[in-house]
This record gives C-alpha cells, sequence and structure tokens, in this order.
C-alpha cells in the first residue's frame, strides 16, 4: 500500500496536512486537463476536481512525443514508510518549477486500511494530492466495481456447485475466495453455504481485502477494455476433478465482470497542492501483488507531459522489481531513471541498532545527530543503488529531509550514494512544497538526458524456476532458492496447464530485501524458502508464497474509525 | 423492488427498451437541472447526465411554492410486476403534455438482481429513466456506501469481541449480518472468525442483499446530515449480557458510517426518455424494509415543480401503507392523490383462474378477450381504493395498457373503479410516450384539484400490538394479528428499552393482501400470524415478521449475468 509520511514532533512548525488541504483553493479539473493537453471532451466529471478520462484520449494523443518516464521506489523501508508518495508529489512539482510539464501517476489508496491505524493516503505538508477526502474514500468507485466483479464471480462460483457443478469442479481445489474493502479479521477464514439446502453447497473459504483482488491486478495490467475483458476470462478459480483449470470464461461470468468494470478501467484525474496534475489508477497490494498504479494510466501519462512520475510500492526490490519485469513488459514503456526515496531514520534503522514500532514515539537517540549511525545503514541503500543499476537504469537518490535532520546525515547519505556513482539531492518538499524539490528535479532532468539500457531480470522464454532464482540472486541477494514439494508439484501444475510464459512475481516482505522481516540492510548467505506457488492467470503471473503473507488486515483496539465523524459544519474530521 | 413491465409477445411491434433507450438522444443534466430550477452550483456532476444534488437547495428553494403530491402505487401485483415504474416515468412525462412542471421521484434499482432473473429496471419502452445502464450499475456509488458503511460496523462489532469485549455483548444476541449487494445464496448462513485466535472469535452470522440493510433505510428516511448521523449512531446490533441494548454510538462506529456516507445522502439527477426530471434516490426492500424512495429526495423534489410524483414499492397494502404512514411521517409532506397500477393480466390472475410464473410464457387463455376474467378479478382493485381511501386520499386507477389487451376488459375495469368511485384512465405510456399518459395526467390533475384529509392508520402513542392491529384489520382486511410467545417476548423487550413509540412495519408477502402467498383477491376469514419483531432502532421502526422474508436472493441456473458482456464497439449488450 502508499505509505505516507508521518512528521515526527518539529521545531519548525507546519500547520497539519488537513489545514494545508483545506486552505488550499483547487483549480478545475478542466483546467487541469488542459495543461496536460486532455480535450474536456474525453472527461467523465466526477464533481469539479475529479474526472475519469476516457480511453479515446489515447488516440487523440497518439501523435505527441514520448514523456520521460522516471519511476519513485525506495529504500527498504522502516514500517512508518519513507515518504515514497510525499516525495513523488513534491518532485513533480519540483519539475513544473523548472518549466517542465509533468505527469504524476500513483495508485489509488484502499478505503479499509483508512478506518484502521493508516489514516489518509494522500501524501502530506505541501505535497500531497487533493480533494485528500475524495481520495481517501470512494474516489470515482473503482474499488467498489473490483469488488463488485470479484465477488460476482464467487457467487457463481457457488451457484454452479448449487446447481448440480456441471463443470466438476473440485471444491476442495476452489482458489477463488471473496473480497471486501473493509479490515475484518474475522472474514479471513469462514464457511459458507450453512443453512438449507436452498442456501447452497457448505465449504470453507474466506475473504481478502479489495486490495489483494486478482481482479485489481487486471485493472492494473489491463492495456484496453478487449484486453481487461480477455484478462478477466482467463482467471482460474480452481480446478476439475480431472485436473483441468476451470475459468471465469468457463462460467461465463467474464463478460458480466467486464460490464462491471467497464467505467473503472478510465483513470482518474486529479491534482497536487500546486495544480500539477496526477492520474490515480488501481491498488494492488505491494506485497502479494504488483504494487503499481496501472498501465493504461502511464500510458496515457506518456503522452500528457514532458516528464512522467510513477510511484512502485514498498523498496527497489518489491514493487520496483515488479515495475520493471512485470509493468514495463506489460505497458512497452521504458523507464529513463529511477529515484530511491531514502530518510535518515530508516538508514539509522538499517544500521540494526534501533526499533522503530508503529504507534511508538521513535527513540530520542534515533532523531539525535549521528552521521556514524546513517553510514551504519549504508549497505541497504547500496543494494538498492545495485538493483536498480541491474535494469540498465540511472538511480537517483532523493533524500526525503525532516526537520529532525542534521546536515551531517544528510551529507554521510549523499557521500554513500556517490560512492556508488548514483545522483543524489536532497528534498523538503513536505515543508516546501514543489520549491523543496527543485534540486531533486534538476537531478532528474540531468540523468533522464542519459542514455539507458533498459533489461529485464529474466525472460520470459526462461524456465518458471530460473525466473524465480534469478530475482531471488540477481535483486534479493540470496543464494539460491528453496522450493518446498508444494510448490514443486504446483510448478509441474502450472507448466503442464501452459502458464510457464507467464512472469513471476514473489510475495516476501516488504521489511528486508530478504525474506525474514528482521534481517536490517543488506542480508547475504541466506536462501529464499518458497513454501507455495499460486496462479494469477488473468492478470498473467505466477507468485510466490515466502513467508506469512497477510491479505486481510485486521482493526486494533481502538481503531481511527472511532475518531472519524462530521462536525457541526458536516464537514469531516479525524481522516488525518 | 422496483417492479419493470415486460411486454408479452405483440403485434404492435416495438422497439427494444436498449434500442429505444441507444437512439433517444439525452439532454446535458444542466438543462434537466435548470428546468427543475435546481442551480447548476447545486450540482456534483457524474458525467453528462447524471447529478448528485447538493441538500443546500433546500434552502434556496425553501420559499418555492409546494408541488402537488402524487404517490404511484399498485394493485396486488402478479410476480411479473405491473408496470409500476413505467407508469410514474409515463405520467410524469404525460403531466409535461399538459404543460405541467413535474418532479419524479424513483428508488435506485439494486445492483445484484441485475445479474440473476430481473434485468434492469428503468422504465420501459417510451417510458425510461436514463441512462439505463449507469442507473442499473454503480449509479453514483450510494449503495456501495450503504454496503461499506454497514460493513465497517460488522467489522466493528466482531473486533470489539476480538478486542476483549468491553461492552459486554452477548455474541448470541447479535442480530447486525453483514450485506453485499449481489445474489449469493451461499453468504445467507456463515461462520466467520475461523482459523488461529488473531483472526476473531467464530461465530454463525450472515450476509443479506445491500437493499435489505437498515443503513438503506436510514438513508431513505433521514431528513439531514445530522439526522444521518443520529439515526446511525441509534442503530442497536445486539444486546448486553445484562439485556441493554448495544448501538454503534456504543461502538464508535456512527461518526465514520456518516462520512462513508456522505455523498451518498445527496439525491441524483436523472432524465426520462423526454427529458422529465428523476430523483433517483436510496433503494430499501419493499418487503423487509420500506420500500420507498427517499425523504430527502422528496423533499428536494416538492419545490422543483408543479407536480411531485414518487413511487411506492409493490401494493398499496405494502409500499403504499409504508409511504402513508412512515414516510409521510417522516418528512411533514401530504400526499394529494394515490395512483393504483392496475393491468388486465394482473386482475385475471387475481380471479383464481390462472397461474403465472417468472419466466415463462402466459397461458393463452389469459391472453384472450375476457372482460368476465377481469370482472372475477375486481375485490383486489375493491380492496385497494379501500386502502387508499382509508388515508383520506384520492384513488385513481391507472391502467397500464398493454398491446395484447381488448377494450372490453379496459371497459371492465373502469366500471369496477367508478363502481367504487374511484377516477380511472388507460394510459399507453409504453407505446406512446408522454402522449400515451395524456387522459391519465388530466385525471391526476383533476384529482389534486379536490381537497383531501389525511390521516395515518395508527398514533406513535398507540401500544405497538395495537399499530400492528390497526394496519392488519384496517389495511389488510385481517379479522386480527396473533403474535407468537417469542413475538410477546420481543414486544416487551422493546417496550422497555423505550422503542414503544416508533412506527411499525409489516413484513409478508406482497403477492397477496394477507399474508398467504398463494391467496388472490381480498382474502376475508384470516388472521395474521406474527413469528418475531426485529428493531430497527436507528431507521426507526419495528418490523414483524410474517412469513419466509427472504432477505439474500439466490441466481439462477442460467442467471443473467451469463448474457451481458461488451460487444466488439466495448458497448454493453444484454442487461434488457
Amino acid at each position: 500500500m502508499t505509505t505516507i509520511q508521518r512528521r515526527p514532533t518539529s521545531s519548525k512548525s507546519l500547520p497539519s496536512d488537513l489545514e494545508i488541504a483545506q486552505s488550499t483553493p483547487l483549480k478545475h479539473i478542466d483546467e487541469i486537463a488542459a495543461r496536460a493537453g486532455i480535450p474536456t471532451g474525453r472527461l467523465e466529471h466526477y464533481g469539479k476536481h475529479v474526472a475519469k478520462v476516457s480511453l479515446d484520449v489515447l488516440d487523440d494523443l497518439k501523435d505527441q512525443p514520448q514523456a520521460k518516464y522516471i519511476v519513485i521506489t525506495a529504500i527498504t523501508p522502516t514500517p512508518l514508510g519513507e515518504g515514497k508518495t510525499t516525495t513523488a508529489v513534491g518532485l513533480a512539482q519540483g519539475l513544473e518549477k523548472l518549466g517542465k510539464r509533468t505527469m504524476l501517476g500513483l495508485r489509488q489508496p484502499s478505503m479499509g486500511p483508512v478506518f484502521g491505524i493508516k489514516g489518509g493516503a494522500a501524501g502530506g505538508g505541501y505535497s500531497q494530492v487533493l480533494p485528500m477526502e475524495k481520495l481517501n474514500l470512494h474516489l470515482t468507485g473503482d474499488f467498489h466495481a473490483v469488488t463488485a466483479a470479484h465477488d460476482l464471480l464467487a457467487a457463481m462460483v457457488d451457484n454452479h456447485l448449487h446447481h448440480g457443478n456441471k463443470l466438476n469442479i473440485d471444491p476442495q481445489t476452489i482458489s477463488w475466495r471473496r473480497v471486501i474493502d473493509i479490515n475484518d479479521r474475522a472474514l479471513r477464514n469462514v464457511v459458507v453455504g450453512l443453512g438449507a439446502a436452498e442456501d447452497g453447497v457448505p465449504r470453507q473459504t474466506g475473504f481478502d481485502i479489495t486490495a489483494a483482488s486478482e481482479v485489481m491486478v487486471i485493472l492494473m495490467l489491463a492495456t484496453s477494455l478487449r484486453d481487461l475483458r480477455e484478462r478477466l476470462g482467463r482467471i482460474v478459480i480452481g480446478y476439475t476433478y480431472g485436473g483441468q483449470a476451470v475459468t471465469a470464461e468457463d462460467l461465463k461470468a467474464a463478460g458480466a465482470m467486464t460490464v462491471i468494470m467497464k467505467d473503472a478501467l478510465q483513470p482518474n484525474l486529479m491534482q497536487t497542492t500546486e495544480h500539477t496534475p496526477v492520474l490515480i489508477h488501481a491498488g494492488p497490494f505491494g506485497n502479494i501483488a504488483t504494487g503499481n498504479s496501472s498501465v493504461i494510466s502511464d500510458m496515457i501519462g506518456a503522452k500528457t507531459a514532458e516528464y512522467l512520475l510513477t510511484e512502485a510500492g514498498f523498496g527497489s526490490d518489491m514493487g520496483g522489481e515488479r515495475f520493471f519485469n512485470v509493468k514495463c513488459r506489460t505497458s512497452g514503456l521504458r523507464p529513463d531513471a529511477a529515484v530511491l526515496v531514502v530518510t535518515v531514520r530508516a538508514l539509522k534503522a538499517h544500521s540494526g541498532r534501533f526499533k522503530i514500532v508503529p504507534g511508538k514515539p521513535l527513540a530520542p537517540e534515533l532523531l539525535a545527530e549521528n552521521p556514524g549511525d546513517v553510514r551504519a545503514g549504508a549497505e541497504n541503500l547500496l543494494a538498492h543503488i545495485e538493483i536498480v543499476r541491474s535494469f540498465g537504469v540511472h538511480p537517483i537518490v532523493a533524500i526525503n529531509a525532516f526537520p529532525t535532520d542534521h546536515p551531517s546525515e544528510h551529507a554521510a547519505i549523499q557521500e554513500i550514494a556517490e560512492s556508488a556513482g548514483a545522483r543524489v539531492a536532497v528534498s523538503t518538499h513536505v515543508a516546501d512544497g514543489g520549491e523543496g524539490a527543485r534540486e531533486l528535479a534538476q537531478v532528474v532532468v540531468d540523468a533522464c538526458g542519459q542514455d539507458t539500457n533498459f533489461r529485464y531480470t529474466y525472460e520470459l522464454e526462461d524456465p518458471v524456476e530460473t525466473k524465480f532464482e534469478k530475482v531471488a540472486r540477481g535483486i534479493y541477494g540470496a543464494d539460491g532458492i528453496e522450493l518446498s514439494a508444494t510448490a514443486r508439484k504446483q510448478l509441474k501444475l502450472f507448466g503442464k496447464l501452459g502458464y510457464g510464459h507467464l512472469p513471476v512475481v514473489i510475495a516476501k516482505t516488504h521489511l528486508s530485501i530478504s525474506s525474514d522481516p528482521k534481517r536490517r540492510g543488506a542480508p547475504r548467505d541466506w536462501t529464499l524458502p518458497i513454501r507455495e506457488l499460486r496462479l494469477a492467470a488473468g492478470a498473467g503471473y505466477i507468485y510466490a508464497i515466502s513467508g506469512d503473507m497477510r491479505t486481510m488486515p485486521g482493526l486494533g483496539e481502538h481503531p481511527s474509525a472511532e475518531k472519524i465523524d462530521i462536525n457541526e459544519q458536516g464537514e469531516i474530521v479525524g481522516l488525518f
């Protein structure tokens, strides 16, 4: 999920995100669209400040030059997140300050976690996406459409069992669960179909959060309405007793699912605090799924600006790797540079000397001036620089400055980055908006002037096992992979069924480059364990489960929902 | 639910509903709003043809004269429905033909059944609400908001149990289920909270369809954002071990639910095939809930036209009774007339000589000219005329003409209606649009020129049992009521907890005025059995369960979802 920057208590006083958001006059979305060269006729308005963009615009703009394409990713984050979204917003605004027409692509935040512990996800300070209450709630209903399409298929699966199971589906093999965009732990494991005979066939299943739906990844990867229709049809929900894959097409569900998703396929145009255009579209999980905004959004974005920025979830080993190996492979777009967001506190945490727990104040020693602690965490940054470079792309280190940082600590980061030949800049976009990101923007412009030599970590023709191995060794720095007996069986099955050509995703923790969330820095001498494989035939990838992957969050004892309300004036309070 | 007119195979050839819808050029919603005197600044656009109307318009228009207020209800329908929506649309267009500024209020159809057997619900022929694919799918997301608010509360209930149950809730008493807007029989009865300790507390519960949610009724009855907030807070989810009611307010969930519902509280402006303005808002079930469009929609509508039409679900004993006793009581609006939609086939069915099964062709004898069969079903019409009259409101009988009808049969209906002193008119709005409803419109105008003497069936001060009894005797023609032991216990409990002042809803079949769906006409010599009572403290009523009430439909062996798809041009096919 998109992470947000939680500013520590600061000597420099800044209004709250909500105060800044509410005091920023927005421009009409037509004006924002005009800036991006999108004709008003191609907009479907959702109020004055949000509009869906028709895919017809791809044809309108096909003769426009291609934007420089920059992905914003990060070093291995702490559980607090390192401000990737704020940096992406700040950088977009910084590029505009340099007179460069810029478009930013971001994922839509999931509504469920807004009512958990997370609060909103719309950037922060003077680098936010507005209106933030729209972004954090229903927006234009795309997540609801994903939920409805996913759950219609689930209903049709159970309905098929109920009406005699003509396809001969083995209920034990059904992997298609249901989804809901709410943190609801009680739905993780459920038995459905209880009651009388007319109430369906009893079986155990469960609910995931909507961001974990394969339909969400399909929305993220689809290149056209026709492609969306075909991917939905290819979804495998389980197997027959004879071992054949059963698809959404077999159940005649894919057409109706496409109709439900038709509007959702259009990206959502919004604006930043400084009126830079932003396309918000799709929000697949960063751990088990692809963790990037949509292909179609970037395809459109690439024709609307000189610079197209896009954010990839978590570190360069997670959303970053999937950006390069899956998203770029699907879109055909080639990145010119990759920004690695880094913070003083994250590098200090990678020293292994501190523990950061969400919801608890940071240790005072972590906030004290200590460039030595920063240097002690250098390995993580160096590893991420190498990951970016392994794709043939120029790495740029963006120091997301906090008021509690010290110049000596920034200097230490600069030294580390430059020792590896990476470009580096400090950015104060949270406090200063685009002005604070001018230096970073200039570094990005310089990097984009250089030739790149883009390459994937693996080829589609590689055997599936080799793909996993290449990612484990080449990206994670593991010594190799170790497949469980189950995973070996699944590997064989997927190969036999003809899915061996698909790209891969490795579902692992985002808190370490390794598969062990406790290991800081750049772990060496370890082997990636692969417990089981899963098939996302509609989205179009095979994913390996390495570690406990939670697909349905729970609520805490006092979820943020308890504080969210309307005030006497009918305004929303408590969202941030 | 809103029913639609299924035209039988006809000698008169009419294009399909979809063809008519697609060949009708729509006006921009600003133009529709202008017709209704709604300032463009009060619109939140959702594309060019749908807009939400800000509640601020109530203040803008407060000095406007009050519209004449007409409810469209029906005799006891067959399972096919008798075209109440088409007649409401046709009548609105007919009034416009007479030069009367008209506004129509309708419920939003539920998306789930669109993928079941029902097809769309947007009127029919030349009396439709457009764009019909918006109306039948997500529209502006109000149903999704109801689902999300409802299920957030459910998650917070289970989360409370998980984190130690400080409120001391007795899990056995939890009546708050979950909802989803999909026909999914397998979710009727489920066990949640399975798995490990961190996956919640196991207990049995279930899902209803979103239209059956109390949150939907709250949306329908709320008179302001503040009122919405307070009603949500009053929802009772179950009881403590000590027998105290536990509310959404106790769980601190109501504020967040209100924030989720904030946009949904604004009615949705659309247009008919002839560009008459329509406010679409809320869609509570007609059997267990209130079966009417929203109070706020009618409060706004009453200031935007000379004539405000509103549809009440099923017969005058069902949605009609709730319109008068619950909706009007809440809104303070007073109806000037009530239209009873009647069809030849329904009156023939009330003769008891025919059986109508959805999905099967009508018997040829039912289509043959036979005014005697019509007269044999007269009792049902006469009973509905008396029901309307019991509220002190003028009844108007609207014959919804089918191409297979015969003039002698229309004459028979006219004779029956006039024998009871009711006004009557034939309407051919499906084939002819507003022109076909001119005569009906004139009759409505005449009726609205007469004084009314509006009264309720019961007073809020009546004991709850008396309220049920007055509805059973006064509306249904029963000899009385018979409460089960359970219902008696609940009656006492609700009284003790201070809910005795609430109005009542009786959940019974809509296929008979009695509680037995097989009894046609106007059944006599029967007693209304009340199996159990339920409390909808947030919506603000107590409801009695009389008979098996299904709150989650299933899909058939070949649901319409199998035929719904996009074509090569990306257009939706199979929705009608």
